[in-house]
């Protein structure tokens, strides 16, 4: 009721949240505001809200400090992400003014990027948006770690998509590049025990074990693709796909599409992910359709390419029952 | 979720209380609703809007139409309640735009008023609010049927006397001028069976049955004013007031200051209260310890003149078991 | 400079031109505030904003307050010509806040409309726009009597069209219903001297001299329309034709298009026009060429049939010659 | 008429008075635009707005590229410039949106300063508001290059005097820190000839004649001071103060009340005028006072420590001549 009642609650919570592992006592509290903040932050609720150059400073800068996916290099970097061949939309929340729920980046293009870093060079050329043909959401980042758990990028994706789609009728695929965070701890782990692997690629990732993993070599592209694909499709935590990034766009009726060699090559990209990137595409008319097949069983929607890719993997033991359990 | 989900809701309950008394099973679907719009229409997410000439049309024109206390009688009538020496506000709701949810209308006066005729007659000369020393909230109105229960009513008092005393220092008093709804009900009816009253005062009552009372006769004002005092301190429904006015405006912390003779002679005031009207005063520093009082035990914070007058009132019966209550 | 300062100029200026005529010493003054006026209302700094039901009270009762074509009846009249199937724009200067500049009118309609009372009439059923092929201006007012001889008025016709045809992209006509505010008068005095008419008109203009005209008999419609088509296209003042309405919207490029006999049948539509209106076209692609046939030497643009009926028009004299200096 | 008319008037002549030197024959042109201009951007059509970190980054990106007085070094330096301790404000026309046509930059002090690099420094502690007892004007900027010699300056002061002084009611000075822009200029040459001065001055201003001069000595201090003082009061330009700065504070009647010695010690500082700073106090009781003073005849309000400085120079020749024409 009070004035700020809101934020202040949320911010209760974000706290709250850093130690709740060591205060098991705190669940219900937790479960609590949970069930609280669910109801308030309903999706009804919230306001969609373009983020562009006349946006004010104070909300641009908030942008900057909460960019999970790629970091923002400063406001010469910002400015080329809002130029005219970039849109910036974020959610709102009437009583939390000023503050970003959950921002997502979108570059207009021609053709699918494969390329993180081309999309993100501040000197890139802008190109004139009415001849872009492709949306990519190369960025999605939750900005209020009090409000955890409770889920807006589906919404967000869902209203993002229509609205571009109202503003440049011309774009004809709504996709994303994104990272695999769980791909290189997942091949170098136990799970991953029973994959059949080259003599060379078993080199490779012994010496790849450090926190600044070398770029792979290119010998090794065919092999580390194929491995990838399994990972996408057949890795499983639970009944689950391995990969969070992975859960969340396929959850949303999204098809995992094209595997990108060297899409990434950061250094969080190399090291999440040996520098793979991958597309998932949002079609309008098999939205409901592929999230239906998901729920149903966790069944990957897939590109037929992916599919054969993984299915070319030869894999033993334990690693094969997780690929039978499909 | 979906687009004006909200009000979809919200008109779903108002078409569902209508019949509920006929369909107990339907209780328990009411309650859920009412839990719910009790989390989402909490006070820290309603906006105070002022209202006034310069207010769009669309939603003036809803407050003409669900003005309940004081019909407004056109545009010419709602004018003068937004001149000057007259204030509205109203909450609003984020997701219901142009629909009020409650709103109040303030006369501000030099002295306080006792005649309700006076203050809403559309000729009346207009004040300059900067020599008023009097706020008096004339009408108070829920406009929402599907929001039944949700209680807006005293935040809205709160917020609407802390705005006035900023922007108006000079305003001394922040009082009520409010109508008895059930007083001639009672008086006419069983529960008042024990009071002792006169040849005369019978004998008006028994000529004042019809739905359309006359003026009660000045010789009679000395002993209806008496008896007056006697239900707005003494009678109760369980534990609480009789009167429902009385319990909203005692239980925000207001005091029950003075009643007015022939305060209200509009064939309404007439019928509710043989035209009555009573004065309840919100003064900032005891708000907290009235409400306390009266929270505890429902005891009626009132002036030394109301609480003689309705201590010279003779009961015998049932009635007086009320009295002793207390 | 001052706050207010340029209403207050305005306002001087209107009051100025009240008894110009007694004061001509004042002329220079008056043409001094003029040409300011010209410059700081220059068509660049006005906003077009569109005039609705959610519009501000206080907007809204100026136009019921200024309307000079169709006086509006009232918030219940005003209420109709804001529905989906009405359209109202103003001019707006940024220095004049909350004081409309001009206004116009427009009704969507199935056809083009010849009689405006079926238009004003606040009961009419509400037709969806969608279904609409055609725009009717039926109504413009200039607000500020302080800025007589500034012309807003081809500004805001062409604004608004191209406003509506981006809006209802199935618009095939726009156009005016317009009063002939001079047919009268002229028909009736010496200029018309010449016009051949007759017994039967001329009986009837004989009985039709005082201030509230009888309807013309249907008798008459041949004749009184062929001279009211005369009147439009050939009648002069000067150079310019005699009709100062027709004077604005050929100035403008509109074509004369279309006599409705009967097309106003108010008090005010029998006495300025024995109950005439006319329909002036605006065809974007030939407003240019339009308006500069009728720059050079001020020939009317119109219609073969309006045309047709001027030349049956046998006149003598004086009025002969105006004909010939076509 | 045309959208954006305006915008393309001003910058025309911005191209315009590049290379008017060259085109004298252009002169007259520019007199009809400067006259159109100053009848369109007359102050009672700008806006004043207040700019803050909730500005537009588009808005904010224009103050970094204008600032002309003291450079602002990227976000943060301006960022720090807009905390609660600053204030700035801008002139905006309605025709020309999200550009400033000129702006002003304050600061909440406790006492006069007298240094402008601690008020420029962007690791400074931010001042509680409420604390402050003086509003330093440190510096105002024209924005619009096409706009040369339509003065906004004075009103810009006057208004943020008012506001400031209605926002916070405990500020009890108004004053400038201003730069000197002529006195080095002046001392070096010609003008200043007859001053007489020590033999250690004049090998200082010997030594001090590059394009970076050093720090003066601190055994200067007092003769250079005076020399300071007597140029402000003193020395002239036609019947005008020589220095350009002076002239505009003096014209709008605030008083020359203080110098600063290594008031700015930036290189800019230290070029105009040896690092000297000025104070000129805004009294609103005395601002029109002054101002006739100053009107009739240039006479300098002074305060008298200055005047008393400016009084010990010795001066023989034509620069004493100009301090007889006071």
């Amino acid at each position: 009721m009070a004035p700020g009642g809101t934020a202040a609650l949320v911010g209760m919570r974000r706290e709250f949240l850093r130690d709740l592992a060591d205060h098991p006592e705190r669940a219900a509290l937790d479960a609590d505001l949970s069930r609280l903040f669910r109801s308030w932050f309903n999706p009804g609720f919230l306001s969609l809200q373009r983020i562009d150059w006349s946006t004010s400073a104070l909300i641009l800068e908030r942008l900057i400090q909460y960019e999970a996916v790629h970091q923002i290099q400063g406001w010469r970097d910002l400015r080329r992400r809002l130029e005219r061949d970039r849109c910036c939309f974020a959610f709102f929340h009437p009583a939390l003014a000023d503050e970003p729920l959950i921002f997502i980046e979108v570059a207009l293009t021609r053709g699918l990027s494969s390329k993180v870093q081309s999309l993100l060079d501040p000197d890139s050329a802008v190109l004139d948006p009415k001849t872009a043909n492709c949306a990519v959401f190369y960025s999605i980042t939750n900005c209020q770690e009090g409000l955890r758990g409770i889920s807006f990028g589906n919404h967000l994706i869902a209203r993002v998509t229509a609205q571009l789609g109202h503003e440049f009728p011309h774009l004809r695929t709504f996709a994303t590049i994104s990272p695999l965070p769980g791909f290189r701890d997942w091949l170098c782990g136990e799970s991953a025990a029973g994959i059949r692997r080259s003599a060379e690629l078993a080199d490779f990732l012994a010496a790849a074990q450090g926190s600044t993993p070398p770029s792979p070599p290119a010998h090794l592209q065919r092999e580390l693709t194929a491995v990838c694909a399994y990972y996408l499709t057949r890795a499983r935590r639970g009944k689950m796909p391995f990969d969070p990034v992975a859960r969340f766009h396929l959850a949303n009726g999204a098809r995992l599409e094209r595997l990108n060699w060297m899409g990434d090559v950061s250094s969080a990209g190399l090291k999440r992910a040996f520098g793979f990137t991958v597309n998932y595409v949002y079609r309008l008319g098999e939205l409901d359709r592929n999230h239906d097949t998901f729920a149903r069983g966790y069944r990957v929607v897939v590109s037929r390419q992916i599919d054969r890719l993984a299915q070319s993997v030869a894999v033993t033991g334990a690693s094969g029952r997780h690929a039978n359990e499909r």
